[in-house]
């Protein structure tokens, strides 16, 4: 342990503090913001960015960084991944991170907008100048990394993790589809159809149940707190976590099963080793990661039968009426049902990939200048009916859909489709490892489930890489056999 | 106007770019945030606190002050209100700075607890940091400004006003007091009990009656929101300006009244010069002439025999009952009903002079160390008997009721009475100049009122001092004659 090393921790921290503050103001944005509020919100946000990075970018660290030793497992790998932040932060100028941040900014407010009314047209000249932004990020982060520009972009959100890894995958996962949405579409039309559960379902009622099952997952509300958002998300910090949702009147399982999602990624922010919070190796492994924490619990843990006979219980505790629809059999053909739709968030486990392969290969084309923004309706429609067989009737249901591009996030998509895997290899190594997990799940019982990912996930922090994390906690690399396997003894 | 002044600019617009985050961290924690956040949240505020100071303190913009030529009154009022803000942050070692941030979030966390259970003892080791840091802040500030440390505080709220413009007004204030107060307390014994109002007032009523009254002040929504917090606060950035109110029940008055109060603070940061904004002289003149803003608009508008014949219609026809007690004589007498009381936040304004009198001399020696915090829970005893002949009979109802110690605040407090006083000075000079005033708030219309303080006290920013400010609104300088006229005129 150098003094050089010492510094560096407490650089770091500061910076990761700075982050925390951003962190609170993209929740407040999202959250509990005034319209008018927005203009100054983009410029605080990108003060807080151009700060953070020329406390990175400041030669000192470059020194310290070049005389640093440190000793220790968790001391080795913190000083690898601040070198690998370091040449991530000195590829770009500090004048890029603020314009990235501002036209981020003045984009999501505009998009917001254009959603609602599903007009490209006008967010259009703003996505492209974020487009602009991230295509000379992406080359200045190339050149340092020794990534294609694409790869660097994936790389801020699931280190180590490229197209050469994904592509294959995506392409077996597409074969696969092919074969199997037809089938498991002909079973479920063989079967009868769901009993609507019987509303109304008022707000107040949805917002403290799904407080309640978040609770019950394990998440403690004295370091969280749940509100609205258009896009529901996780954010804050690991001692305040801040979750959102959107309710809606006549569907409980929306709000519920996001909750559910979120708290799951909330789950992992909590459980990161406190010890080294602030510190590179102390935060969450990567987006992949993070997506396979939201989606063990809601995919693999709530929609299983096993919780499910514990949920049916407790929504007809709170809703009311007769037992039928509340009933596994039937909350399992409600909430595990397989179809062609155009939203994303909205779509099951088993068509989910599909959307994100198309998100993939458009956002590709996109930072590697093969199509232009002004395609992108045209682009997503035709690859949308290759995938699914169906094209949306307007952008809104299609290209507008989803935050992240008109946010700047490009390269993120990916790890939706790496972490669903990743959660299915997880579950099959935790029923291995923990007897009775799954009857504890029956009783609404999380705590065999969550102490498990809390030892062998959450608490590693990002010591080790995705692989290499998937490896200590089941044995092997990413294997999305397990995954198939699973959709195969749900759906097939 | 030179280069050196244009960089100057952009850094203190930078500076308050970063102190608007700062600002929405400071809500958040006092409205929303889950009480595990607090630890995290005194160390984001002190980061962001310190990285503001090294802006300021940075060797470049010493060479830019000393270089910086302006021309035009505003540019040059600007670079003279640069130069004494650079004077005060050089005066402050940075890690001054953060551990008073530090030192001051964790009091405050601790005097949340405490005052909710009336343990001085609880909070008084934090609160002795809390003053030993202001203390060693003060006399670094009183070396390089040239004043006495408390008037080096002092300056920090209301700059250019000291012990010396306070002292004697308050000791003249007292005189009026001793002799008024016993007086007003005859007169109104003489008089019927006011009726209460009618309850239950429910708090979703109430919430949508303080913001219909507030937007009626002319506050616009889409740049503000109102929320809850314990003690109310008008908060945020001029462009999301963040009010809190406190409901309680079974009384209307508190909330509704210190949402308009609030409400007074909120329209003056929207009133300040938007060419201006994030530069020094675009900000508010100071504390007092904040409070000037509050008070005109909650004591001197709101609480007016013209309004309250508006206000009681609105009130009966949001909580119903019979008519009598919503009259104005008797709203009246509910609502400037004086008294000797233990909380300063609930005196009327005849005494509540007393409260900050006592407040200003027990800070002033607390920061000149004649006073120990050991041995404030006394001395505030002895102090509020020898003014209102009444002693609390627990600190929760003494000197744990503020948070202003607790958050590090000393020198503000002189600023409640100045501003009271120049609020009644300012409402008689905006009644000789608008013809009809008076008659407009009758119908609930506070547009001419609201439109000359915008034009004659929100749009000059801090282009002039307090005193000149008043000056150049009413053709005098602060004359505590107009405020002891408006009691006379009210109370006796």
């Amino acid at each position: 342990m150098t003094d050089a090393y010492t510094r560096l921790k407490a650089s770091f921290a500061r910076v990761a503090t700075l982050g925390e503050a951003g962190s609170m103001l993209h929740w407040d944005a999202s959250a509990v913001m005034p319209p008018g509020g927005g203009a100054a919100r983009g410029d605080q946000l990108a003060v807080l960015a151009g700060l953070g990075h020329e406390l990175m970018i400041a030669p000192a660290m470059a020194e310290d960084l070049a005389a640093a030793r440190a000793d220790g497992e968790w001391d080795v790998a913190n000083l690898a991944l601040m070198r690998h932040a370091h040449r991530r932060a000195t590829a770009l100028p500090v004048a890029l991170v603020e314009a990235t941040e501002r036209a981020n900014a003045a984009c999501e407010k505009i998009w917001r907008t254009a959603k609602g009314t599903a007009d490209f047209a006008m967010v259009r000249p703003y996505l492209a100048e974020v487009v602009a932004l991230q295509r000379e990020a992406a080359q200045a982060l190339s050149d340092v990394l020794g990534l294609s520009p694409y790869d660097a972009l994936m790389d801020c959100y699931q280190p180590g993790i490229g197209v050469a890894d994904v592509e294959p995958v995506f392409a077996a996962y597409e074969a696969f589809l092919a074969e199997a949405l037809p089938r498991a579409e002909a079973i479920q039309a063989a079967r009868g159809a769901p009993l609507p559960l019987p509303g109304p379902f008022p707000v107040t009622l949805q917002q403290a149940l799904c407080q309640a099952m978040s609770e019950r997952m394990g998440l403690d509300y004295e370091h969280a707190r749940l509100d609205e958002s258009m896009h529901p998300f996780c954010g804050g910090t690991p001692t305040d976590v801040r979750l959102t949702t959107c309710y809606a009147a006549e569907d409980v399982g929306k709000a519920l099963l996001g909750v559910l999602h979120e708290t799951g990624h909330a789950l992992y922010e909590r459980g990161l080793p406190a010890a080294w919070a602030r510190q590179p190796v102390g935060e969450a492994a990567g987006m992949a990661t993070h997506e396979s924490q939201s989606l063990i619990i809601e995919m693999q843990a709530c929609r299983s039968d096993a919780f499910l006979g514990f949920l049916g219980g407790e929504l007809r505790a709170t809703f009311g009426g007769p037992a039928a629809p509340y009933e596994t059999t039937n909350l399992g053909r409600l909430w595990r049902r397989v179809g062609r739709s155009f939203i994303r968030i909205d779509a099951d486990e088993l068509t989910y990939p599909a959307h994100v392969i198309l998100r993939f290969r458009l956002e590709r084309a996109l930072i590697d200048g093969t199509l232009a923004v002004a395609d992108l309706p045209g682009a997503w429609s035709e690859g949308f009916s290759r995938l699914l067989g169906i094209a949306p009737p307007d952008d809104g249901l299609g290209c507008l859909q989803d935050i992240h591009w008109y946010d700047g996030a490009f390269g993120y998509f990916p790890s939706y489709t790496l972490g669903a895997m990743a959660a299915a290899q997880l579950m099959k190594a935790a029923k291995a490892a923990v007897p009775g997990l799954e009857d504890a799940m029956g009783r609404g019982e999380m705590a065999p489930l969550t102490g498990w990912l809390r030892q062998n996930v959450h608490a590693q922090g990002s010591r080790l890489g995705f692989q290499d994390l998937l490896r200590h906690a089941t044995g092997k690399p990413l294997d999305p056999a397990d995954f198939m396997d699973h959709l195969r003894a749900r759906y097939l």
